[in-house]
């Protein structure tokens, strides 16, 4: 399993390169904001996701690397976005000076701009069809706007401005859902889309990056009350210095544990279907899928 | 051609609307922003050489509504965007307070980006065929990024942070090319595309789109200095106050009127070949782009 990872993140790497070599008009003082986030030292999580989705549905490697450069390229941008003065103000990201500390303010807010029209045109002019590109742009473009990715930090800003919601429990989980949640699905959905997946393929890898963004979230924010700076490379005690809403939080550390060990294995349970395969690669895929969900367990070492 | 353009404006107004009505899940304050700066009173310019573009070849006013929406969406997150304390720092906009002024700086951020999500997925889930949609996410996308729009904003806000270019006339060209002329040119040849136009008719509509967002810039420029801001309903002499190049501050007023004649000119002439059709559609859509063109000199009244 591990060659097959290093060589899945080489392939994610190469790729990500390459559709990020920007065209001649692109200056390249934004170029280089661009590829400073994007080409960061990073897990690749979610490109990773949409690979192995696809190859476990039999789809081609190949065919899945736009869709999931672009979904890395929709991280990369909310990333910076996230970072800027009037959103989390962060200067401190993956170790390194965030996007606007190192290329200014202007520049950091048009390099996400850019990333995002990137995203979508890497999978518009690269899918292996017009039907997979329309698909994955929708589920992409669905998961990244109002009601997903953005939805769930406009929520989150409005709690920092000092909103107090009536059930802080539901208005948490909605945030994560949206925030973190409906990009990682939308990741093991393009890859079950790549590979022509039916339906019951494509719901099950769904409620899989359903059940992993939560985890994901929830041992984030154990992560964030818990961790040591310099071994995440990113400020932490953000939470509860800004008083903030966090699973950990509202539930108590011992419930956020055992809240991230279910949703893990609801995660798992969820792909059952795929279990047993005979294949090698679909085997290795649906162990790399269990191995990475329960993998999020581990993050606070 | 008055109840023509009425009836089209209707139509984009209401097909506006329609594709903003934002679902479960987007924020109260985040679907606000978007619809404030959305459906501002506004020319609706480029969603109508979209349409009036596909109808010219042959193409459905109801098939061209998603790609015609979507550029609308665009170009409302650029002035959103564009307007923001580290970018241009404006507060006033088409009469109105900007988007930060009224709705904050973190939900103006987000309701940009939001759009730019909305209109990729507004083609990707609503165009006449996935092969119609994929070409035109991959055409807008080109448009609006890093070698397009994005780019040329780039390079517009390294020279108000004081660069001064070795070839101030090539230099503003490429900048105008890519800020305003990629959006326009991505206008027309999206009408091309979802009329299943030929290659010829394309390259006819493009060029008419380059040679018109010329022409718009131009007079946009020779309305910043010697406009009247409140007919023009946003802050003036901004170039001039900024040492900003400028058309007029390259050239002169006298050159730029010219300048302006010989590119609306040039873009009618693009489209000679559309010129005296049998059909009543085509003809009155021809007419409306030669009047559009030539509507551009007559802007400084």
């Amino acid at each position: 399993m591990t060659s097959y990872l290093d060589q899945l993140r080489l392939a994610i790497e190469t790729a990500l390169d390459r559709f990020s070599t920007m065209p001649v008009g692109c200056p390249s003082q934004l170029s280089d904001a661009m590829r400073y986030s994007l080409l960061a030292r990073g897990k690749r999580l979610r490109p990773l996701l949409t690979i192995v989705a696809a190859e476990l549905c039999g789809g081609k490697r190949d065919d899945a690397l736009p869709a999931a450069c672009a979904v890395e390229m929709i991280h990369a941008y909310s990333l910076i976005h996230d970072d800027l003065p009037a959103m989390d103000n962060d200067d401190l990201r993956r170790g390194q000076p965030t996007c606007h500390v190192k290329f200014g303010e202007a520049n950091a807010i048009l390099a996400g701009d850019a990333l995002q029209a990137l995203a979508f045109q890497t999978i518009a002019a690269n899918s292996p069809s017009p039907t997979i590109a329309a698909d994955c742009v929708r589920i992409l473009a669905d998961a990244a706007g109002c009601a997903g990715m953005v939805g769930g930090q406009a929520d989150d800003m409005r709690e920092e401005l000092g909103f107090k919601p009536p059930n802080a429990e539901q208005w948490l989980l909605e945030i994560h859902r949206r925030k973190t949640g409906a990009i990682i699905r939308a990741a093991l959905e393009m890859g079950a889309s790549v590979a022509g997946a039916n339906e019951n393929q494509r719901e099950s890898l769904k409620s899989y990056g359903e059940h992993f963004g939560l985890a994901f979230q929830i041992t984030d924010d154990l992560l964030d009350c818990s961790g040591n700076e310099a071994e995440v490379g990113k400020r932490l005690r953000k939470d509860s210095e800004q008083n903030k809403l966090s699973w950990t939080v509202v539930h108590g550390i011992e419930k956020s544990k055992s809240d991230a060990a279910k949703a893990v294995e609801a995660a798992i349970k969820s792909i059952e279907q795929f279990g047993n395969p005979s294949d090698a690669t679909k085997r290795i895929t649906y162990e790399v899928l269990v191995s990475q969900a329960q993998g999020l367990l581990q993050r606070r070492k």
